[in-house]
């Protein structure tokens, strides 16, 4: 822990600097630096994060020194502005902030107006001449400081200053007049006295730690806490406070205050952007309830304050070599700075501000790509409405468009709405039988939600997560809602005025339609546009600065990515967004698609697999031969039954691997054979059951036996995978023949180049793997045979999933037998940690809690853990194995983070779904870089070793000569 | 593949010799040894194993050189014996007779008397001046050859037999003259023709051909295989054919056939013992048709054979040092030799012969330790009928106490419905509701299955397999039943004439009582008696040789050997056979046994858990006093249930452990903490939550709610272990402060040193292991704290189960929190492997077969997977914490391959259950020795080696000089 505290900032001189964010918080960094730069902010100190965790630690007790580094830096600041706390004649008022190292817009406390009291209050009138200032100020202080350090709720301010309105007859507060207010203030100070229980303090000091007190104890709400949370922000000793003089944008005409961006923060735009209110403070850009001007018209409200703010946007963005997000305040006509940070943006905004950066020669290629968050790329692969269905459809208002996107679902009118409906819609999702088509999709299509709101606020933050889109009623682009939805990669419209919310009914009303909460619309966050109804949506594709993103990305990483892809389109999707394979198609999913036949040969399997067991026995045995014929006669009908099944299915798992091998045109197509349990193709319900039997001819009762044959304690352990490829080796025959024939009906009829990759899953042991690709290479051998296909016509490779804790132990002696290795890190997640993803909800959230897993392993690769078993695998495969080829195509290969993990691992290639590719592309560059980057530095260490050690040897060779 | 295939033997001189079994078969090198040191064996020659293999290997063709190599070798053997094959007036006859390296007693096939024709038969009749030897010797060999060599079945001959014997008013076999027999060969051969679709062979070389087919074919029927896979015999090439000259025990009253030990192979005493039957053929001894003489008759019978017996005992058992079974045939009063191998012998006498083999100074502590197999000590440790229960018994009747040990179960009287009913209880057994501790007892002594037959024959092994006893009441000590029983270590009563047996009723008379299916007898395999009921067993103990046996293994082991033990009569049975420690104990039994007061805390443990967290979060967020009053309300009556369930049971669990504390008197115990899932606890089955709620004073409604809350998709990986430390600690600390209360009172009141071991189940990640450890140092300093126990009075270790695959790589980090770890290679192997115990059924059985894995790996550890990563844990581990104590508590810890392992590895300890101790005790012993004798060839070439580099050194250092 440092020594010191506290650190000022003011009048050109800083204690900290830009480069101390852990310390100072972004805010307090931010500030300092500014002031050391020349710009006008209003002098203050910061209290750094290192008291926070203090705070924390010790039960809310402060370190000892922490009192009077306060008061003397409190004292620097009074004999600078020339004010005092709680003066009578010339008050010095001061703004209390949180400000952690990571931006949580909205999340912590905030406290304005502090040091006024019943005297000081007269001064502030007296000196500013005033006095409906000075009372309004006081006013918003006692409420603040009784909602935010005393627990006393906004509401009951709130009502008086209604009740007050009312009285008056007053439409807006600004029609209230000082008398009013000063009488207002009587009536917060008793409401005050009433809901905390002790009177207002009259005290500047006592005021002052209160609020401190408060904006620490902020760190840790619920709210605050879920917000880190979701943002993955990590590490932080907590939040700082900073304790700044006051500047008023609520002096008059001639104040003002307003929030401004560089850039613009949702398209990139290089164009400068923001909003402003006059007379007002600053929360209330920020809080979205009055809807602000945009920047441009300041220009001509007050030419002078526009013109040194075109200024200090260019000398920050210089500066800071990135897009800032800037507060200031216009107090009589003067310019104030109080804030400016890396401004948030959307994905394509981050796109296309780095690649502008990098033209304007700004920063480098490399620093372009590490500057954007591959997450963020997220946003560009969004859908947007198809163009002929938007034309066609109802308009039923606009509003800004504050996040870009499209988005369609029902309409909630509360969070707390939203986020019960979606757990509903989860749960049903996942007890949903798997082969009823139609109930998913109408599952998946109830799953889409719109969060309908005036305005958001903190508590919303769980609603905007579940939510596909929000829409608010008030509030402009830098509202609360426009910001959170952006940071979220959220779709947003806000303040469209024209929606008319009736929370009671559960409605909103807009445009002549009335919208009912559980009702579909349709919101183009690009354009400020709502739509009744569910419109049609169409896929992103790649252009502009983000195809030159890609492009430089591409030049940068060692990594291929491939994508996991079933069928057709997704195919198609995988090449567009520039996959240079397919690492993984389930083929089960094919099944499902033909799911008659597929019952049938499971109804018929086991028969057959018995008979001929017993036919076995018999034939070694002492069987008559009457005995033998009899057992062979009683095969005969399951076989032609189970023969005529596995023929039925061949043409559809032909037609479908013709369709991917066409799409990818000569790129690898890795196929997975059978991979689940078979229980999960017979249907749960009777009525499924009975439908089943209809199909197949049979009773319910037989369906039911099959079913209780099929059940598994542990399904996740259980009948699966290559196992049912080793005790049914006809379904892997079967799927071979297809995928061959497929392959070259495409090479020969379409004259198509084809990569054919044959992938068993859950392979645990080398005799498996043997077994499985000995009996492949027989089949593959017969189709080429029948075809005269000459070897090396149709490069076909053989490989496994590595999912099973053993076959990374075992990797050795499996890679003797495999062309190539793919870690499905879901599965090997299941087992190496040794808990099943749909029951590790009962403890993995108090487990994040307790901080045993960072993050849930399932999101990001458990790399301590699940890693190392990866790192075996590879050292042991590629022992045995040097052409042995590496991916990964468990949902992490998707995951930047995960993806730098393969990187560093030296796998070929990661696969993950389509709309990831761009985002794996983008990873795996900015893992070459990191990689590069730590190698310069090694390197740049190891040569001044081997100089050193070089001088040593030539120093001792004369001693050898 | 050798460049021979024929190996000849005759007349004191042999091309093998005893160490030639894998290629000759153990009777093929055995006959070539006992030739070559003059024993009197009829020539003949081996064809050897790898025929057997090229036949397999080769669809049943043979080598070419095979043809010529035979016809050598039986010319060869004419010549020595002046006969040849088919001549009409000295005819060579031959026994064509399987032999693999490992015995498989009755398992493959024999032929005697080939050779034999229409016009031989008249030859020998001629010169043995016997008609009706010839004429019963070709009956016989027509039997055998159409049965064994062309699929005719034996009862068509039976049959025939019968009929004759009817007609002629013939009691035995031997009342039926030569004409009679004369006609049964031609209604054999028309029989033969009828079946088998072509003539009886006339040609001696198509006879001798066929006969070699079929004993190569043998070795593969369904009962071969199912043996080698019960009795784990691998690796082997096949079988060999041994043809050898036959000599005849059937010649008169001065011939005769025999099987004698050279001690006793049911009790190891140091006494000749065999049986034998005057004018039979060898198979009449083996197959127990006939009840045969003991071998001390023959003293009086035929007093010269009878010396010259005794005479080969002692010479083989000093050749061969070890006890020897050896087969001989008296051909009109000359003694022959027909087979010795190493005789098959019951564990106690194992122990026995390999103790006094040291007495008599044959061989070395080591030999003796190394020769014994540990997993017969398990007769050893079989259970004894309880003195007082036999004395008051219903004797039912007396046989041959064929193996020894007391069995009781229910009987069954074929092989298949014992297997049937084993089967469906196993099934009910596995779906039993765990905590209704009435049916599974019942079940489990339902599981008990005698099997009663008139003889067992080959095909009844898998019943064999299943049962707890076998009675026979035909057959000898040397019967199929007696050999087959000693080698699976279950007791067997032999021959006990006087149980008449009705199949058709299923149900056996003896004694005056009728027994039916599935009603209770009791064997006394030791003293061949036989009892009505089930009665009382007692426990085995080590004394005698086997106490002295065990010290020995005791002094060579470098393991220590620790028991697995739940409950007090556990414990002590422990003690009692020689555990060093307690390696596992698992509290849930303890639950289980106060199911009412653990079902209540289940029932309020989510309630509690639910509103603290709502609690929390209204602590630090904004709800109001009144607010979080109100949920403190709402907790305080669950919260005082919670805490009431567990004071319940605090008591329950510290008088459980104090009693295992008692009786381990200062040597270590570890106890596990909670680890199955909680949904074990609640009744599967409506009438079990009926009760549950009414013990609860809750709906069945609320039962039922508890229960879907519990359900668990894979509870295998699941909520359990030290997940539900983490989640409910409470529960946890409950039972630390129970361990710890329990160590106190032992240590002062009993005055007992006590070690106390505290294992956290289930851990995967180092956190988990810290947090643990932190809580439970927390507990344990509270109760020292209370009563005023000073630190390390009590020795208290926390440790830790290493079961999931992380936990396995994550070693290094887990070490530094844990002061032991102990390998749970059950769940480790499920989670390794990745697959589920209870559902691996569905392939396990066709893995084993396609030979995936060698052998079931919850049987004996899987080294090549499962041990890898414990080595991976093992080198971590230490790597971090060089005081890590490391031991295994799964199932493996009492399977003798597993300890070598575990010994191999560098355990410190092995825990298994108490009755396998001693198993372990002396697997550890054999595996220090083995170990010792490969470091000893290790050094041997290691001093070789430096002997070779230090000359070569100081050839060199001249030059350097």
């Amino acid at each position: 822990m440092s020594t010191r505290f506290v650190y000022f900032f003011g009048r050109g001189k800083a204690d900290g600097n830009a480069g101390m964010k852990h310390l100072l918080g972004g805010k307090g960094a931010n500030l300092a630096e500014m002031t050391a730069i020349g710009l006008p902010v209003p002098p203050g100190f910061t209290i750094s994060t290192e008291v926070c965790d203090h705070f924390w630690k010790h039960d809310r007790a402060y370190p000892r020194p922490l009192a009077a580094e306060v008061e003397k830096n409190l004292t620097r600041l009074e004999a600078m502005m020339g004010r005092s706390l709680g003066d009578p004649a010339r008050p010095l008022l001061v703004s209390v902030r949180s400000g952690a190292a990571a931006s949580m817009p909205g999340m912590m406390d905030t406290i304005l107006n502090l040091g006024l009291n019943d005297a000081a209050v007269e001064g502030l009138a007296a000196e500013t001449g005033n006095p409906r200032f000075a009372w309004d100020a006081y006013r918003r202080f006692i409420q603040m400081f009784g909602d935010v350090a005393c627990g006393v709720d906004h509401d009951h301010f709130e009502r008086l200053l209604s009740a007050m309105k009312e009285r008056r007859g007053a439409r807006l507060d600004t029609d209230l007049r000082a008398e009013d207010l000063r009488a207002l203030v009587t009536e917060y100070k008793a409401a005050f006295q009433r809901h905390a229980g002790f009177a207002f303090p009259q005290a500047p000091r006592e005021q002052l730690w209160k609020a401190i007190d408060a904006v620490f104890s902020s760190w840790n709400t619920p709210r605050a806490v879920k917000y880190r949370e979701i943002s993955e922000i990590r590490g932080l000793l907590g939040t700082a406070v900073n304790v700044q003089s006051m500047v008023f944008g609520n002096m008059g005409a001639d104040s003002g205050t307003g929030v401004c961006f560089t850039r613009n923060p949702s398209t990139g735009d290089n164009a400068f952007y923001g909003e402003y209110l006059m007379n007002a403070q600053g929360e209330d850009v920020v809080a979205g309830i009055r809807t602000p001007e945009p920047i441009a018209a300041l220009k001509r409200e007050n030419a002078r304050a526009y013109r040194e703010l075109v200024n200090v946007r260019a000398l920050l963005e210089r500066h800071y070599r990135d897009m800032q997000d800037i507060e200031f305040t216009i107090q009589k006509g003067e310019l104030f700075i109080l804030q400016t940070r890396n401004g948030k943006r959307t994905g394509p905004a981050a796109v296309r501000i780095a690649v502008d950066l990098v033209k304007e020669k700004t920063i480098t290629v490399d620093e372009a790509l590490m500057r954007v968050n591959p997450a963020d790329l997220d946003q560009l692969l969004h859908p947007t409405i198809e163009p002929e269905a938007e034309k066609k459809a109802r308009v039923l208002a606009r509003g800004l468009p504050a996040a870009p996107g499209a988005a369609r679902g029902r309409v909630f009118f509360t969070a707390e709405a939203a986020e019960k409906e979606h757990a509903r819609v989860t749960r049903a999702l996942e007890s949903a039988n798997s082969a009823d088509k139609e109930a998913i999709k109408r599952l998946k299509s109830e799953a889409d939600l719109i969060l309908v709101r005036h305005e958001t606020s903190p508590e919303d933050i769980g609603g905007m997560n579940v939510a596909q889109g929000i829409l608010t009623a008030r509030g402009g682009m830098t509202s609360h809602a426009a910001v959170v939805a952006r940071g979220l990669g959220k779709c947003c419209v806000a303040g469209a005025g024209d929606v008319r919310i009736d929370s009671a009914r559960r409605e909103f009303t807009a445009g002549g339609a009335v919208v009912k909460e559980g009702e579909f619309i349709t919101l183009n966050g690009s354009a400020g546009a709502i739509y009744l109804g569910r419109l049609e949506t169409c896929e992103a594709g790649i252009s502009g600065a983000f195809s030159t993103f890609m492009k430089w990305a591409d030049s940068r990483r060692r990594l291929e990515v491939w994508a996991n892809a079933d069928k057709g389109p997704d195919a198609a999707a995988a090449v567009r967004f520039g996959a240079q394979g397919i690492g993984l198609t389930r083929t089960e999913h094919m099944f499902f698609d033909n799911i008659v036949p597929f019952r049938r040969l499971i109804l018929v399997a086991g028969k057959v697999k018995k008979l001929r067991e017993e036919i076995a026995a018999a034939e070694s045995g002492t069987a008559t031969a009457a005995e033998r014929q009899a057992l062979r006669d009683r095969l005969a009908g399951p076989q032609a039954q189970y023969d005529r099944a596995l023929a039925d299915l061949l043409p559809f798992q032909r037609s479908d691997f013709e369709e991917l091998f066409t799409h990818l045109a000569g790129r690898p197509v890795t196929i997975r054979l059978l991979d689940p349990p078979l229980h999960e193709f017979v249907p749960q319900d009777r009525a499924g059951r009975e439908s089943m039997a209809r199909d197949m001819g049979a009773s319910v009762d037989e369906i039911q036996v099959l079913a209780d044959a099929l059940h598994e304690a542990n399904p996740m352990l259980g009948h699966r995978g290559c196992r049912l490829g080793l005790t049914y080796p006809e379904v892997s025959d079967m799927q071979v023949r297809a995928i061959m024939e497929a392959a070259i009906n495409v090479k020969r009829k379409k004259r198509l180049p084809v990569k054919v990759e044959i992938m068993f899953p859950l392979v645990g042991h080398p005799h498996e793997m043997r077994l499985c690709r000995e009996r492949a290479q027989r089949v593959i051998d017969t189709v080429f045979a029948e075809r005269k296909v000459k070897k090396n016509e149709i490069p076909c490779h053989i490989g496994t999933m590595i999912e099973v804790p053993r076959a990374c132990v075992a990797a050795d002696e499996i890679a003797r037998h495999a062309d190539f290795f793919s870690f499905g890190t879901n599965d090997l997640t299941q087992m190496g940690c040794g808990f099943s993803r749909d029951d590790a909800g009962a403890f993995l959230g108090d487990y994040v809690k307790l901080g045993v897993y960072d993050r849930d392993p399932f999101r990001s690769l458990d790399q301590a853990g699940v890693g190392r078993l990866m790192q075996t695998a590879v050292t042991l495969g590629r022992l045995t194995n040097a052409r042995l080829k590496l991916g990964i195509c468990g949902e992490h290969g998707g995951d930047p983070a995960s993806v730098r993990f393969c990187h560093d691992l030296g796998l070929d290639y990661v696969s993950c779904s389509p709309y990831r590719v761009p985002i794996a592309r983008h990873a795996a560059a900015q893992a070459a870089i990191a990689e590069a980057r730590a190698g310069k530095k090694k390197r740049a260490s190891r040569t001044v070793k081997r100089v050193g050690s070089r001088s040593s040897r030539s120093r001792a060779s004369p001693n050898h000569r």
